[in-house]
This record gives structure tokens, C-alpha cells and sequence, in this order.
């Protein structure tokens, strides 16, 4: 078994956004049956200082369509970042997981040798090559965003669980034959 | 550039669970000078049936430990999930950091063709190969617990930000040349 830079990125990213999609989905129902301000919901946050759900969403998004625009070497489209509603942000998400299916495998053709290397803030930049630059950064981050936009709403009192968190991994598990 | 499952698996868990255990010195820091109740601190959670920051770190440490032992085909060490403070969590994290270590690249040969099944709850099973196994559920799941144990101390008045989550990371950015 072999496994490609496309592999691990595009094959975590689109599922992971599928399921962040159906998290949603799940938010803007509940919020209609339930005593939960849908309004309040995109701006709701768990420190003061901590970026909120609608905030949380976006930088998912982007931190997957710039992890595959980098390694492809394409450049990925631009979204503005005017979400207001659940329903802006689950859009925001398949626009996102629109762009990653459009991407084919043979454009990663040449991901593995490719280098990595964007500015940071001040006069920083990160450089390395494309796994590492997967392992240690996009993924990292990608995940952060995900998950603390899943502990939003658990906190705010949307019943998820991490069957709906990992809906996508389904498909590897079976009853026992 | 090939990369394999020990540099997709212990390249990620290792570091990560290094920067964690770096997060709770900072935990434990703050709470003899600020006004955080370090005794209160292992048992907060972010919702009332979500689970609290000592189970996070425990199944974070866990999955690592796991999924290595899974990969390798070893039988990782059993730890007592007994901790109560602060320290005995960072003592946790150390304890998994140092099975890891322990474990060379070399163990990992022939994991890319090994299949990983595993009983889960009723009579279902896990059933994948490794790379899926590492993609689909041991990364994410141990990226859910770190990160929501990231969330906890940042809601209870943690000070800590992203280059904490990320402090493994930075041995790719430097200053432009």
C-alpha cells in the first residue's frame, strides 16, 4: 500500500468538511426545536479572546483549500468572509468542499518534491517540504478549527456527539461477520 | 521525498503530545499565580455530558499509544487512569511521550500493508488499512482530545494561544534570508 500527499490531504479535508457540514446542518435544526438563539450561535465563542463559531468555520475552510492550493501549486479561489447565519457558514463549507472535489488527484502530481514555503506575520516564513508542511501545519491547524467550532456549539447546547464528528468513518466500520 | 505511517503516526504524536505537555506546565504556572483553582482545573468540561480535561488527556494519550501499538503490532503499556491534578496529567503525557520514543522506525516495517480491525461497541469492528486507520480515525480522534483539552484551560482563564497548540512547529519558520 502506497498512500499520496493527495491521500492525506484532500482525502482528510473533504470528509472531515462533509461532516462539519451535516454539524451544522444539525445546529440550524435543533435551534428551531430547541431553546437555542440561532442568531447568537455564528458569533458565540469560549474565551473572550478566542475567535468565534463563524470566525472557527472560515479558517477551517481556507486553511484546506490553502493547504491543497499549495500543493498543487494552483491558486485556490478567494471567499469573502461575510458569513452572518448557519446557514452563510454551511455554505461557506461546501463552497469550500466544492473547490477540493473540482481538484484531481493528477494535480498532485509532483506534490511530494515540492517546496513549502509562505510569509508569516513580521518577517517570518515557514519552509518545508509538502508532508511535513501537512503533518505539522495544515492538518494541525486544520483540525484545531474543526474541533474547537465542534466544542462551540457543544457548549452552547447543539446534542453532537463523535459519531457526528466522524460520520465520515463509517465506512471502515462493519458488524462482525 | 516518501514519507511512511511511523513518520505519519509518531512524526505527529510525539511533538504534538510534547507541545500538550508543555500547555500544562503553562496550566499549572498560571493557576499558582492567577486566580485559577489548579484542583478544579482537571475536572472542567466544556458541556455538562461532555467529558472533563482529565478524561481529554487520558483518551489524547491513549489514542497515540494505541494506534502505535496497533501499527506495530506491539502491546502498548496499560496505564491506570488515576490522575487527579495537574501534575499527574502532565505525568501522563510524559509516560506516553516516552513508550513512543521507545518505539524505532524500524518497528514499523510492513505496517503499510498491515490491516488494522479492531472490536468497537455491539458487534461492530474497525476494518481498514493502516494508512486509513491513521487518517480516518486515530488522527482525528486524537487531534479531538487535544485540542478540546486546548479548549477547556482556555475557557477556564488559561492563558495559552495557537503558538502553544503549535509549538513543535516551529522548527520550519525562520526569518526571511
Amino acid at each position: 500500500m502506497k498512500f499520496s500527499i493527495y491521500d492525506l490531504s484532500s482525502g482528510t479535508f473533504i470528509p472531515v468538511l462533509q461532516s462539519l457540514s451535516r454539524i451544522l446542518d444539525k445546529a440550524v435544526q435543533q435551534a428551531a426545536e430547541k431553546n437555542i438563539d440561532a442568531a447568537m450561535l455564528p458569533h458565540a465563542r469560549l474565551a473572550p479572546d478566542m475567535y468565534p463559531l463563524v470566525k472557527q468555520v472560515q479558517i477551517a475552510c481556507d486553511t484546506a483549500k490553502d493547504a491543497v492550493g499549495r500543493l498543487t501549486g494552483q491558486k485556490p479561489p478567494r471567499f469573502e468572509d461575510n458569513e452572518q447565519t448557519l446557514d452563510d457558514l454551511k455554505g461557506r463549507v461546501v463552497k469550500t468542499i466544492d473547490y477540493l472535489q473540482g481538484v484531481n488527484s493528477t494535480d498532485f502530481e509532483g506534490a511530494e518534491t515540492r517546496a513549502i514555503l509562505f510569509p508569516l506575520i513580521e518577517n517570518l516564513v515557514f519552509d518545508s517540504n509538502a508532508f511535513e508542511y501537512l503533518r505539522d501545519w495544515a492538518l494541525p491547524h486544520f483540525y484545531f478549527h474543526v474541533v474547537t467550532a465542534y466544542d462551540i456549539l457543544r457548549h452552547d447546547g447543539v446534542e453532537i456527539g463523535k459519531r457526528d464528528y466522524l460520520s465520515h468513518t463509517g465506512i471502515h466500520i462493519h458488524p462482525t461477520s
